[in-house]
């Protein structure tokens, strides 16, 4: 019987890189001869990318954030079920762009969702909480640069300024709540540097 | 200002004349000069509709029963807010074609989810019980057999027989734990003759 893998979540606001460093972290765990999934949400099954695509397309009201959370839940229950929980079993480790702390901060502190109430709908739908959630830090201002830069623009990625503020705020208090899942990274520097910094915070689990 | 309206949901399982029932009572309510609304979930919204297809087409296993519960709360969340909760509050009455009690029947006393977590998420969800729930009531076997003859083949209609029995128990279940909301009502004999005892399970409300 395999060891259970870890489940690393990288999380944070528009444009902090974690799409990148997912790719970057995957390959250093993998040259340490770890069995790495990687994955992202919503999505990472053919039933949450669908939901996905009922969340990140249509007007910016088309759901109120109740529904949105509903929706994320249940994108990340058949994640979970399908994908997530069977490559832990099997000894892998799997590496996931954006995870509840997401729900919760943009539905939550940001859309007014109680964060209990979060918490227990995603209890509900099976998710588990990650061995470890790298928070890639960077001024709410410099990502959304970096994000508008990259073209980005669908329903999420489309809020005003006090949105995201709310968003970074939920993060942080996130992280200090629980600072032994937690580790906060500083997101400014090259990818090189950011790598660095993400492996140095998995070092306690390798 | 108006009063409010009431909230009356029809629920039951398969082929137990639903739909056929919700026009009729429509009818005979407006007849007394009430202000009608007819809907039915998973759907009565662009959003809720989308979700419902997302629901009712694909394979069998397309999603298990946790997965299954979030997005009927998802649907019914947008329900709620857009279309439901709005005539209520203009004074008009909603006769929905099956709710709350279908997703406690169906993923709940069928399907193996906790019927507590059912109601939890969809009261996050902003859903409100209904004032009255008409529970049509049928043999399993004659509801299957009227909706095999109509046609009826989405992935919620094509199950064995054993979870039909599951859901009629769940149903019955809830009708005894709740006597206030609920009434039973004998679904044989005529469409007339069923009509007249809808009617008059709502003369407390009339």
């Amino acid at each position: 019987m395999s060891q259970r893998g870890r489940f690393i979540t990288l999380e944070g606001g528009e444009g902090v890189g974690k799409s990148t460093q997912v790719r970057r972290l995957a390959k250093a765990l993998q040259a340490r001869g770890i069995e790495v999934v990687t994955t992202r949400e919503p999505g990472g099954t053919p039933g949450a990318e669908a939901i996905r695509d009922l969340l990140m397309t249509g007007a910016a009201g088309r759901w109120n954030a109740a529904t949105e959370t509903l929706l994320f839940a249940a994108a990340r229950a058949d994640h979970v079920a399908r994908v997530i929980e069977p490559a832990l079993a099997a000894g892998k480790w799997v590496i996931c762009d954006r995870y509840l702390d997401s729900t919760r901060a943009y539905q939550g502190a940001a859309g007014g969702i109680d964060d209990a109430d979060i918490v227990t709908v995603n209890r509900i739908g099976g998710a588990m909480l990650p061995d470890r959630t790298l928070l890639l830090d960077l001024p709410v201002e410099a990502g959304l640069t970096r994000a508008g830069a990259r073209g980005a623009s669908d329903r999420m990625g489309s809020r005003d300024d006090t949105f995201y503020d709310r968003v970074d705020a939920g993060f942080r208090a996130f992280a200090a709540a629980e600072p032994e899942r937690f580790r906060t990274i500083d997101a400014a520097g090259s990818p090189d540097e950011v790598s660095t910094r993400l492996i140095a915070a998995l070092s306690d689990l390798l």
